[in-house]
Order: structure tokens, then C-alpha cells, then sequence
């Protein structure tokens, strides 16, 4: 996890990319939308492209880039749903109004359970962290 | 996701959250375990004990001050796996060793997958925030 704080653990990566999975794709919209300095926005934008996050693309009309999430970054869907239901769940005042994440019919997003193999749900008390040595080797069954 | 990110969006927040997940209480165990310098994990222990993540308790001996989670901060296990797991599929080189979370008997804890009410998987392109007016005043069937 500490490698994943490391690439998009500071406020502002991970607003831009809720916002990029939001639709907003050029700087200005990134810096209409957060309100942020543009040296930062420029600054978090590079390091998303430098680690693999987001991607730069000449705009269709070939006269602005674009920054799209690739792979990985679209992969971050699932924290930033995380994110968002913990905030509803312990940020807002009783009866205090917030957005809402909906799927295509209008549903809202049931919430995320970390669950194992049979469906029961995990918590902190039920699961632990296996360390890895490295000074193990290759592991069983792993070829080479 | 805003607030969210405000209440932990910083490095350090996080990997604190993670390792009172994984046990650790007192001043001294978090810095040993983070590394990170004294005054820094001070103010982001205090900080995480006034937005209600961490509570201070003392320790049984009564010699000690330790930090609990609150409801709020076991509720951030979501969030931890998202982020854990994102970075063991994106943030680990092929072959790179790293530690995996496992339930009580030893097996991985499966990917958390957002779904809609009838299980199917939903990504960035199958969502979309429903934004709440300020100005539409109370929600019909709530009283007063």
C-alpha cells in the first residue's frame, strides 16, 4: 500500500483523478473544476503521466492536449468508489446533501465489502498481512 | 471523495491508518514502523484524532497514551484494500515480491470489485455522479 500512497497519496493526485474519470480532460478543465494553483496542477499532471496513471493525447482538434487515465488509472476506480462511500458514510452531517454515484439506470452504487472466498465480510480483525521474506527465493512452483 | 481525501489524502495518514489496522498503538510503534520524523507524526496523530479516525486511550499499564481506531477508522479497511490492491496489480514489477493481505485461514483476500445491485462489475465508463442542488431544499419523505 505504502506504493500506492507514494504514486497517488497527496489530495490533489487523487482529485484529479476522480475528476478525470468525471470527464475532465485538458488542464482547464482540471484547474476549473479543482481550483488549484497552475504550478501544481502541472506538477501533478506530469507525475500522473510519469507513472503511468494518465496519458497525454493531442485533443481532435490536434491544438490542445488531453490527459486520459490509462489502464492503471482506470483501474483506481475502484478506491476512488472507497474513498467516496467513506466520505458518505462519516463526512457529511445527518441530512447534509452530497453527490451521489450512480450506474447507467440511476442506482446508487451498492456499497464496496471486502469479502473472502465464501462471501463472508473482512475486517481488520480478520484478516493480517503475510510479510514476504526476501530472502526466501523463488517461491514453490514458481519455474526459474 | 473531497472530504475524504482532506481527512486522509496525505501520505502519512494513510500508512498510519494501515499500520494501527496491522497493530501497531503507541507513539513509538508507528515511528518505527513509518520512519517518519517526530513532529510530523505528531501532528498527524492529532489530527487524525480530532477528524475522529484515531481515539487516544491509555495504555493498560496507565504509563502510556495509545491510538485506537474509532468506528470511522476501521471503516477506512475498504479504502486500505483498494489502495493495497491497486498497487500489487499496478505498482510491482513482474516477479517483484511483496506482502499479501490473507484471512484468518491463510487465503488472499479476493479483489474488491465495485458492482451494481445485480453484481455486474461496474468501472468509470458505467457510473456517473448524480449532483445534488442546494437549492431543491428538503428531500420529499424526509420530515421536517
Amino acid at each position: 500500500m505504502a506504493r500506492t500512497v507514494d504514486l497517488v497519496g497527496d489530495r490533489w493526485s487523487l482529485l484529479i483523478v476522480r475528476d478525470a474519470m468525471d470527464g475532465a480532460a485538458t488542464f482547464t478543465e482540471f484547474r476549473d473544476r479543482l481550483g488549484i494553483a497552475r504550478n501544481i496542477l502541472t506538477d501533478r499532471l506530469r507525475r500522473l503521466v510519469e507513472h503511468g496513471i494518465l496519458a497525454q493525447e493531442p485533443a481532435p482538434s490536434g491544438r490542445r492536449q488531453t490527459y486520459v487515465l490509462t489502464e492503471a488509472g482506470e483501474d483506481l476506480f475502484t478506491t476512488v468508489v472507497a474513498l467516496r462511500q467513506w466520505g458518505e458514510r462519516h463526512a457529511f452531517g445527518a441530512g447534509e446533501e452530497h453527490s451521489v454515484l450512480v450506474d447507467e439506470r440511476g442506482a446508487a452504487v451498492p456499497e464496496l465489502r471486502a469479502v473472502d472466498g465464501a462471501g463472508r465480510p473482512l475486517g481488520t480483525r480478520t484478516t493480517y498481512v503475510r510479510k514476504v521474506s526476501r530472502s526466501t527465493g523463488p517461491r514453490a512452483g514458481t519455474a526459474g
